[in-house]
C-alpha cells in the first residue's frame, strides 16, 4: 500500500489525500446501517488513501497502478448511495470522482449534453434549463448525487413515468475500465451493433468500470405543466386506475399513488382519511396535456376516483427531496428505511400485502407503508418505508435486517423484481443470486472475472458471495 | 464431427438432419452477396448437419456436446438477416430454432405474451391481435423472421418512433449459453440489480447464446389510427419537420421522410416530381391522435410543408412488405442493397450528401437515395438504396463491396453509427472496429472469450477479426 501511495503520489501529486478528515469523510456511502453503525460506535474503517481524479488520465492512472499492485479500488461519487455499495477498508483506496466536474459540450440544436461524471445533478439540470432544456432525471438526491453515479446505480428519477430511466436518457458515456483503458462509446440515437456496451456499466456499482463522462439525450422545457389529484377507497382501487392509464399510453412524468398510511401521513391536510391519494403531473405540449389531463380523469373516475385537492401536488412539488437525515431518526431510536422493488400489476397487491404483513408483524415496527412512483406498460414499483423501535438501542441493526430479510423473502416467494431503482449494494447483495438465478448469477461473475480478473473494482459491492 | 452427429442422433433421434435438401437450405442468410455468390456458381458450402430443436432442452444438449466435441454451432432463425450473419461450412453444424414454435403464455391484464423463440414474427402479431393487442413490432420481415432473431439481430419495426425498438418491446427472455447452461430472467418491469443481462444477448447474433424464449411487454390495439403526408421542397427541410416534433414529443408511430429519388420512384402518383415525402400514421386514443394530428400538421407547414395526398399512406401500408427478391434483380444484372445508419440531427444531412455523392460517383452506380424512418429526440436514421449495374456481370460483387465500402468509410469519417437496425454479420465486421473503437472492440472480445472460450457460437460472424 505505501508503494501504491507513492507511486501514486508521483504521478498526481496532492490529489492523492491521506488527511483523516478525507478518509473518514469517503469511509462509506449513506446506507442506513453504515449510518447505524457510525452512531453505536462500530464506525467502518478508513481508506488507505483519497485520490481525488480531476481527469479521465487521473482515473486511468489510478486503476492502471491498482491493478499493477493488486490494491483495491472504491469509486466514490456523490455518497449518497443508501445501499451500502461503497464501504472502504485499510487496504483500498477511495477513487473520488467529484473532481471530474462540469459540462463539457451543451448542443441546443441535437438537444445533446456531455458532462464529466462528478457533476452534481443538480447543478447539471440547472446548466441545461438556462438554455430551455431539461434532462427530465430527478431523483430524489438530485442534490447529493452525480450524474456520473446515476448512470452506476442504474437510477430512475421522479418524472420517469414519461421521460423513462436513466438509461432512457443516456445517449453516450465514457468509461475507463478496470485495466485503465478508456471506452467512448458512439454517439447515436440507436445502434445494432453488437450488444449495447453502455448497458454493461449501468447498475454496475463501481465494480466493472469508473465512469468519467456521461451524455444525455434532452427535452425541452415543456409548454404546459398541470397537476391532479384524486383519491380512492384503496391503494387496490388506485392501482386499477394507473393500469388502465398506462394500458393506453397516457404517460403523466410523475404518476404517484400513495396507500392510505402514506396518505395520512404525508398529505394530512389534503387527503380524506383512509383514503389513497393519487398525485399527478402532465407535461408537454399544451394541446397534449389538455388530451391527457381530460382522459386521465375520466379514467380515474371510472376506477373509482374521487377529486383530490391540487394542492397536494404543489406540497409534494416543494417538498419532495426534503427528508429526515437517516442520523436524527437513528438518533431517536428509530429504525427506518425505504426498498423499492417491482413487479408486474397483477402480483403488485399480492406483494404489497406480503410485504406489510410480514414486516408488520415483527413486534417493533411501527408502521409499513408504500407507494407506487414509476409505472410502465405491464407493472409498476412499490416503494415501501419500514418505521421500527426496539426497544433496546442494541437490537436496531437485527431489526433492520430482518425488515429487509422479510421484505426480500416475499419478493423471491412471488417472483418479484427486488430492486426497482436504488441497486444492490450490500444490503440486497445476497437476494442478487435469487433475483438473476444461478445462471445469471453465474454470468455476472464471469463477466466481472473477465473485465476484472483480480476482483481490485469495489470489492464486496453488487456480486453475492459465493 | 462423425462422432458428434452420432452423439446428438443417440440424443435427437431424427431431429439431426443430414438431407441435402436441409443442408442446402441452411447454408446461410439472405445477405445479398450470398445470394450473389450462388447465382455465380460460388454456392456457399454446406454444414454437415442440421439440428431441428423442438426444446429448450434439445439447445442446450446441443450446445452442450458441440462444446465437449468442439464443433462451431451456426444459430438458424428465419434466414431473413441481410448482412451475412450466418454462414455455414462443412465443419459447422446448424441448430434450426423453428422447431421452437408458439405461443406459451398470454397475460392481457398484464399485457405479457410469452413466444418459444422460433416462432414466426407474423404469427405472434396475429395470435395477440385475437386478444385486442398487439406487440407492435412490424419489421419488414414480419412474415420472415423469427421472434427471437428480432432480438438476436437487435431489430426494429416501422412503427419504432412511438413504440421503440425491441429493447423497449422485450420484458424478458430465455437464453441458452454456449455452455449448455439455461438463463431466465426476472419477469419484472424494471430492475436495478446489476448490468442488464438481456442487452447482452439483443444484438449478440448467435454469437453469445442461442434464445429460445422471449416475452414481449403488449399495447392494446389502438382506438384510432390515421394517416396524413406533406412533402417539402428538399430532404434537409424535411428533416428540420421531423426534428420539431420529435423535440417538442410528438410521437407517431410511423414517420418516413423519403429523398425526391425515393418520393419520385415509389410515390410518383401521389408526389410531386421532385418533392420530398413525409408519411405518418397516429395512434392512439382519439383524443391524442387528434391533438397529434393538429399540431404535427401546424409543425410541418411551419418548416415550408405542403399538404400530401393521404393515398400514399394508404399505399405504403398496402405496400410496405412487398419488396424484390434479390435474385429477381441479381438475374438482371442489378447490384441492389440497403444500407441502414443513424446518426444526430446535425449530421444527418452531411452523411446524406457524403453517402449519395461517394457511392453515386461510381460509374456504375443508377441511383443511390434515402428516407429517413426512426427518428428520436436527438437525431434518426438513414435508410440508404443503392443499384447499380456493372457492365460485367464478374464485376457485381466488387460493385456490391465497393458501395458498402463507400458508405461505411462516410460514416466513419462522419462519426455516424454504422447499423441501425440490420446488423453487422461479416458485411460490417471490419468497421465495427471503428464503430466501438479499439478498447470497445478488445471489450466485445473479452466478452465472448469470457462466455464461449474457443469461439465455437456462430464464428466469423460480428467480431471484427484480429
Amino acid at each position: 500500500m505505501s508503494a501504491l501511495i507513492e507511486r501514486l503520489r508521483k504521478e498526481l501529486g496532492d490529489q492523492v489525500d491521506t488527511s483523516d478528515a478525507a478518509r473518514a469523510a469517503h469511509r462509506h456511502d449513506s446506507w442506513m446501517l453504515a449510518q447505524l453503525d457510525d452512531l453505536q460506535g462500530r464506525s467502518a474503517p478508513q481508506p488507505a488513501a483519497v485520490v481525488h481524479a480531476r481527469s479521465t488520465a487521473d482515473v486511468s492512472r489510478t486503476l492502471s497502478l491498482c491493478r499493477e499492485l493488486g490494491v483495491p479500488v472504491v469509486p466514490f461519487g456523490g455518497g449518497s448511495g443508501v445501499c451500502g455499495a461503497i464501504q472502504a477498508s485499510p487496504d483500498t483506496v477511495v477513487l473520488s470522482t467529484r473532481g471530474l466536474d462540469g459540462l463539457l459540450e451543451l448542443d441546443s440544436y441535437d438537444m445533446l449534453a456531455r458532462f464529466r461524471a462528478g457533476t452534481m445533478g443538480g447543478e447539471a439540470e440547472r446548466r441545461v434549463q438556462q438554455d430551455g432544456l431539461t434532462i427530465g432525471h430527478w431523483p430524489q438526491s438530485i442534490e447529493l448525487s452525480t450524474v456520473g453515479g446515476w448512470v452506476a446505480t442504474r437510477a430512475a428519477g421522479q418524472y420517469s413515468t414519461a421521460y423513462g430511466n436513466i438509461e432512457d436518457v443516456l445517449f453516450a458515456l465514457e468509461v475507463v475500465l478496470p485495466d485503465g483503458s478508456v471506452l467512448r462509446t458512439r454517439e447515436t440515437p440507436r445502434a445494432s451493433a453488437g450488444p449495447d456496451l453502455r448497458q454493461l456499466f449501468m447498475g454496475s456499482e463501481g465494480t466493472l468500470g469508473v465512469i468519467t463522462e456521461v451524455t444525455f439525450s434532452l427535452r425541452p422545457l415543456p409548454e404546459a405543466t398541470r397537476g391532479a389529484a384524486f383519491h380512492f377507497a384503496s391503494l387496490e382501487q388506485g392501482l386499477e386506475a394507473l393500469r388502465s392509464l398506462m394500458r393506453v399510453g397516457w404517460r403523466p412524468p410523475v404518476l404517484r399513488l400513495y396507500d392510505s398510511i402514506e396518505s395520512g401521513r404525508q398529505f394530512a391536510d389534503w387527503c380524506p382519511d383512509g383514503r389513497a391519494l393519487l398525485i399527478l403531473l402532465h407535461e408537454g405540449p399544451e394541446a397534449a396535456v389538455a388530451a391527457e389531463e381530460r382522459a386521465v380523469a375520466e379514467l380515474c373516475h371510472a376506477a373509482g376516483a374521487e377529486a383530490g385537492d391540487p394542492g397536494s401536488v404543489t406540497h409534494w412539488l416543494e417538498h419532495r427531496n426534503q427528508v429526515p437525515t437517516f442520523a436524527e431518526l437513528l438518533e431517536s431510536g428509530l429504525v427506518v428505511d425505504t426498498i423499492e422493488v417491482a413487479t408486474t400489476w397483477q402480483r403488485v397487491p399480492v406483494l404489497y400485502d406480503a410485504v406489510t404483513s410480514a414486516v408488520g408483524e415483527l413486534p417493533s415496527v411501527r408502521a409499513v407503508s408504500a407507494h407506487s412512483s414509476h409505472s410502465y406498460r405491464s407493472g409498476t414499483n412499490l416503494y415501501f418505508t419500514f418505521i421500527a423501535k426496539p426497544e433496546r438501542r442494541e437490537d436496531m441493526a437485527d431489526t433492520y435486517r430482518e425488515c429487509w430479510r422479510r421484505t426480500m423473502e416475499a419478493c423471491a416467494r412471488l417472483g418479484a423484481g427486488i430492486a426497482h431503482h436504488h441497486g444492490i449494494g450490500r444490503v440486497r447483495r445476497e437476494q442478487l443470486a435469487d433475483e438473476l438465478g444461478p445462471v445469471g448469477t453465474e454470468l455476472l461473475r464471469t463477466l466481472k472475472g473477465a473485465l476484472d480478473p483480480a476482483g481490485l473494482l469495489n470489492p464486496g459491492a453488487l456480486l453475492p458471495e459465493r
